[in-house]
């Protein structure tokens, strides 16, 4: 037995609550390197003599590990546990000392414990997240619904964007207009990037949190924003800038003023005086962006200015969600007390951290609902667009997501193609709109939020910043109606199927000659197929129903052109195009 | 090159920091599997190719893995890194997203990430922890100071004990009495188990959170005790029992007489009304505890009526610390805000939690100082006194405690060998006493906080509670004073060498045959060996100097005896009796 591939630990995303008294237990082992696998547990005070013991089920696999999960219900909430292993040659303990030949005895040596499922340390997101489509919008470029608030040099519509100064005049009454697009589009939340008063095109160089940018409209107008999405079942996120502020910040612009005078002078993090842009003499975001000051998140009055801002858009117009912005280098103990403040307003608020590396740390339950899945993006890249990843590794990389995770931060998850802050994914891959589509396939039936950046449903290009941030097109003539097509067709079935909005995931196939990639999305009564060409060949799929877990005789059906397949003998032969996939469902 | 045994990940005990802008990094690899292992790191907005990197040393070993471990600063306390291995056949790279046979290219993908150090996530430990010795008093049968607040009913002192309503008379004006023993003993904090007014002897069953048990005193007298602690440099830590009240609290009476009318009825988990003990129809401590009902800290009003309790202590009566009782079934949440109260009113209170199981969940910097390392006790018994653990599994045991938990937490640790809810380990060991000196050796010359139960050191036996709060005898007569005597020197070593109390811990030599096991703690610029000799026969070592850290020439004096030995060609040639340990310091 591998023992060295062994890995279990009370916490993170290898034990953690899913119900009031239920546990989720997960287990890593060596690939391929066990038989049996069994979780022995009860009451934290009952005696080992007295433990019940279930057999776990494998997961998911990578290379080098499977990985086992099973739900664990004790009634009083408090477990203690240990595995018994067997690799069909030996028989091993497995508790938090180590391994052991022979059940360990004794009250208290070694069981792994979760002491206490405690209520206030449940991790809860909002239930609605899980039927979210987010569609994110970058203000400045999506629609100009006003002319009269523009700045005051604006360039025309659709010219390239060069700099961050660049402004062409989107603003919220732009969003109002093509709310009916929105809609029609199929997505149910957006998510706005920074829309308070600002110099610059991005407005992450806040002015005042408490204003909308006069050249995006006023307050009131962003009350008829969020008021008009509510009617339409649309949810609205904003985005917290609380790492830095901007430049023009009144606060900061006291500092430079008054230097040590300033009452604010700890607002910042001065590191001399005269406070200077050239040479920079005060800390900003990533050392060098002058233009955004940091802010000094350990002073209480900062602190406690921002949590107001956080509760003010909440509290008074009805927000339905806080995309946190540069999440990552703002204390921990700040993002656990916006979540209380912000969630005693609205008990279903949805928290969503800016992070673009591992980020278990914030997903415990007591900070953010889940972050945003760069290394999502990342894989899809690499597998359907740059194809240096191979289908095994493309699967490793999902699978990493999945187990080094709880649940409810993969489910929330928004998965992205790409963001303002990115090249566009039909770029990325150089105007390879099939290899895009499959991709758009795959991010609508995968498991986690779907998210689509402002443009990518009409085939909008564009390279990484500012490049990516282009005008929104309106004449339709510039559109792929094709790709929007099968945008809204995929969005509609994704809203349709409960099992692909909540049912769990598993890799059911994937074949390195074939390219082909195949997984299942279910419930106890549900199941969805999905079968993945990323070749540049057709390919002749003969699928074993039952392996594939329908039943043998049912005809099944495909959800994106409605075609209906006969079975024979509990099998179905299906040609998939290159660079094409099916959502197989079956027919009762 | 064994994959499978590599382990990192950007958080928990693998990687934290140690001060403002230092990380301490820590990679796990198959025992013996490694020739070189590098770290490549930077600020986390620098390009790949302007990295830093420098080797790992071997921090520690199992029987299954070896741990290596680095500091890393940058200056702007944001980090990325990866990993180099070097097997000696093949050189990989490591990174969050697993394995490269190259240095992983792009600016984003795949880097372990510490985002920012922030200074409100530091985990600090009060500086002062770290000096330490410890004396856990169990006040109702440590000293009887004052007869005229004796229960009514009061055994004689010194009949052993048979039920938690067994009364002595033991009282705060006792422990006043014995300062000076205390003080004599060397030990220069003490902890007190619960002391607020409380029907049982064992007082963890609390009636009136704000007052000192009648038959202890009063709250003025607790105040002088404080103070006279204080005058002789003693620090007080009191016991924390907030996850359950006593039958007679009063909140809980008034839900008992009034029911569902009761304005106190959620401030429990009453499952059935009317509300009874026996059949038991509310939560209580370990199901079946009736004397002891669990409070619902989901309760906002329990909450702050707690966390007001907390505050009572610290701020009127200026204790030192608080030792958590039941710390694990409280939630998470109350400990963090309990850390805020507290420590805004005394910032170097020291907190520390009753875990019996592995509890880095709560050793993150938000919630606990320390834990009362059981573990440590665990691994003693079966080393020392049960002889089942051989010399590499007790290394391992010892290992395993400190590899994961963060080096702030190891080092504020309690490593107890008994306390009230144990049996004493002389009974444990059978009355074995060398054994339970060479244990003492251990206890007082490894990493963590010495931690003396009242009575062990005069030699007072006792099995399982209640028999583990015998009354301490007061006539020396009955004192083993060698065992005392002993006691005595080596807190006296351990206190006047910043080395065994604030160095470093690093396992120098074990072997089966002789059941020889030492250690170093050491500095910079400064080093103690200890060697243990855990079998029944005197062992020769020969020990080559410059192997053990030690310079070759100088002599070597023991700290003990006081005894100097000459050294030959950089060789210390010296005998350990059966059951016996040295101290080894090298005589300038």
């Amino acid at each position: 037995m591998l023992r060295e591939a062994i890995l279990h630990e009370s916490g993170g995303a290898y034990a953690y609550p899913v119900s009031e008294d239920t546990l989720l237990i997960q287990l890593r082992t060596a690939k391929d390197g066990m038989t049996k696998v069994y979780v022995f547990y009860g009451d934290r005070y009952t005696w080992p003599e007295v433990l019940q013991h279930t057999s776990m089920e494998k997961y998911a696999s990578d290379q080098l590990f499977d990985y086992y999960r099973i739900q664990i219900q004790v009634t009083t909430r408090k477990f203690r546990y240990l595995f018994l292993l067997d690799d069909g040659k030996e028989r091993i303990w497995y508790n938090e000392f180590g391994f052991h030949s022979s059940q360990p005895s004794g009250y208290y040596s070694g069981y792994f414990q979760y002491p206490y499922i405690a209520p206030d340390d449940y991790f809860a997101v909002p239930d609605w997240v899980q039927d979210a489509v987010v569609y994110e919008i970058f203000p400045e470029r999506f629609c100009n619904g006003n002319l009269a608030n523009d700045p005051e040099k604006v360039k025309s519509w659709g010219e390239l964007p060069q700099d961050q100064m660049d402004f062409y005049g989107g603003d919220l009454a732009g969003i109002i207009e093509k709310l009916p697009y929105i809609e029609d589009l199929g997505v149910n939340t957006i998510y706005l990037t920074p829309i308070f008063h600002a110099a610059t095109s991005h407005k992450y160089d806040t002015t005042d949190y408490f204003l909308i940018d006069p050249h995006f409209g006023n307050n009131e107008l962003f009350r008829n924003l969020v008021q008009e999405c509510h009617a339409r079942g649309i949810r609205v996120v904003l985005d917290a800038v609380f790492n830095h502020c901007g430049y023009d910040f009144p606060q900061f612009q006291d500092v430079l003023a008054r230097g040590t005078e300033s009452s604010y002078v700890d607002w910042f993090y001065i590191h001399d005086f005269p406070v200077t842009s050239e040479p920079i003499t005060y800390e900003a975001f990533a050392e060098v962006a002058w233009r955004l000051p940091k802010l000094n998140l350990s002073n209480s009055e900062v602190r406690e200015y921002l949590l107001q801002v956080a509760e003010y858009w909440v509290r008074e117009y009805d927000i339905d969600g806080w995309r946190l912005d540069v999440a990552n280098e703002i204390p921990q103990t700040f993002w656990r007390e916006f979540r209380q403040r912000v969630r005693a307003i609205k008990d279903d608020l949805y928290i969503i951290g800016e992070t673009w590396h591992h980020s278990g740390t914030y997903l415990q339950g007591d900070q953010f609902d889940a972050v945003m899945n760069y290394p999502f993006r990342e894989a899809v890249i690499y597998f359907f667009g740059k194809r240096t990843l191979s289908v095994d590794a493309f699967d490793e990389r999902l699978t990493w997501n999945r187990v080094t995770y709880r649940q409810q931060a993969v489910q929330a998850a928004w998965n992205l193609l790409d963001s303002h802050d990115t090249d566009r994914m039909l770029t990325c891959f150089a105007g390879n709109k099939a290899a895009f589509r499959l991709a758009i396939m795959f991010q609508m039936t995968y498991l986690g939020i779907p998210f689509v950046y402002y443009g990518d449903e009409i085939g909008l290009e564009g390279d990484q910043d500012p490049d990516c941030r282009r005008c929104m097109p309106w004449d339709e003539k510039d559109w792929d109606q094709d790709l929007l097509q099968y945008y809204r067709k995929l969005i509609k079935v994704y809203r349709e199927s409960s099992v692909l909005r909540r049912g769990e995931y598993q890799t059911i196939y994937k074949d390195e000659a074939t390219k082909i990639f195949a997984y299942k999305r279910f419930t106890e009564t549900e199941q969805v197929v999905v079968v993945l060409n990323n070749s540049i060949d057709d390919q002749k799929m003969i699928i074993e129903l039952t392996e594939y877990g329908f039943a043998p005789e049912s005809p099944v059906a495909e959800l994106i052109s409605g075609q209906e397949f006969k079975t024979e003998a509990g099998v179905l032969t299906i040609d998939i195009g290159q660079m094409e996939g099916v959502i197989l469902t079956q027919v009762e």
